[in-house]
């Protein structure tokens, strides 16, 4: 799979491609990243990329023409072009796994102090990490990209991507690990009780739990199985009873 | 403002701190940002942090104690300690605009393996950045840090600041720059008519209808005026003509 960065700051890349999973995929070849600097696509010769806004107003806006030069340099037909955008609906898990189908992501780079309008008539789709405020789409895109990235075969063990949070639209259930005691706060006993079917029941039910407790609007649309069911009795009896 | 970072990959952060507002921010002074390495904190020699989960399981999870131990030494009376968790109920602009208020922001990176469910009480608050899974808390931790730098006084001018998605409820109207023809694609009129009443009512029906069409759920608590009903108003007719 390949990634074009189409970006005004290259060098905020270095640390997301050197660090662990992402470097590791690169190395194996699972992906390469490119990242293009917008500039290179500028019309004059003092590399501007941006300018003042029709109508009057703050700041620069990105121009739309060194992004499509950017672009067509850049494109391929199998290419999906996203554009960073407070305009998108917040990206989900849902959305990462669907992209990571694609074989050539083109991701472009909107900066805080706005862009051409006309840009987003370049893009398939604007794509939003979140309901706040960022200074650029770098950030972003290494949200987008490590997201993907860790769905790619090898580039995590498939077991590490069974019991993870969201995956199966539950919360991950609490994990412990030695020292059995931390400043009086013990591991619950039946995880030492070697009984796998009790401890499969217990990491469910705590699963259950610590969705109701953190993120109850996770459990809105999902349908119970009839031992969640059971489950859910249970922790509503003893959540009366406290 | 101070931020410290608790994290296994201390690399992960060198392009982000050298790029654009977060590097001017720093040479500033606005902000420091120190970055600990918890495998400093290792109790053995081989620098060993993570030990396998009680009850089994894949993967290996992060120990509580060497963080513990780092929290302790990077410890202040006014430091706020979040910890990047997939519980947490996704991160606002709101939100950053309350952390912009801390003296010192402690961010514990949590890692896709899994940690001991007991860091969580060593932590203020836990913090997500959105319903998606990625290989680390760094990139949370950088978004966190960078939604919160760009507010804090100088580090980017204020007029750009006051024209932005979100900070009043609605997303940005859509601004254009040179060239006024892009393949077709005309900057609209008004905009260049001087006229600047005209102007700024257009651009607050444009952010009305850019928020109707991509993000109505935006509009849902809104309390709007009479001049944004009346566009509204406008907006509607004109969707009917269609």
């Amino acid at each position: 799979m390949k990634f074009t960065i189409l970006t005004l700051f290259k060098e905020a890349y270095s640390g997301f491609l050197a660090t662990s999973i992402i470097k590791k995929a690169i190395e194996r070849k699972l992906v390469e990243v490119e990242l293009v600097d917008i500039r290179d696509y500028s019309l004059d010769k003092h590399r501007h990329v941006d300018d003042t806004p029709y109508g009057g107003g703050a700041g620069m806006l990105m121009s739309v023409e060194p992004i499509y030069r950017a672009l067509k340099d850049n494109y391929d037909a199998k290419a999906k072009i996203l554009l960073t955008s407070p305009k998108a609906k917040p990206y989900t898990q849902v959305k990462a796994k669907t992209l990571a189908q694609e074989k050539h992501i083109i991701i472009i780079c909107g900066h805080y102090e706005g862009i051409d309008a006309r840009v987003e008539l370049l893009a398939d789709e604007m794509i939003s990490i979140g309901d706040y405020v960022l200074t650029g789409g770098e950030l972003p895109s290494m949200v987008v990209m490590d997201s993907i990235i860790r769905l790619l075969d090898d580039a995590i063990s498939p077991s590490s991507l069974l019991d993870e949070s969201y995956t199966d639209g539950l919360l991950e259930y609490p994990q412990y690990t030695r020292p059995y005691a931390f400043m009086g706060h013990k591991v619950p006993d039946v995880l030492l009780s070697g009984n796998h079917e009790l401890i499969r029941r217990f990491r469910l039910k705590s699963a259950l739990l610590e969705t109701l407790k953190y993120r109850k609007d996770l459990l809105l649309k999902r349908r119970f199985s009839a031992e969640e069911k059971a489950l859910l009795k249970e922790i509503e009896d003893e959540l009366k009873r406290r």
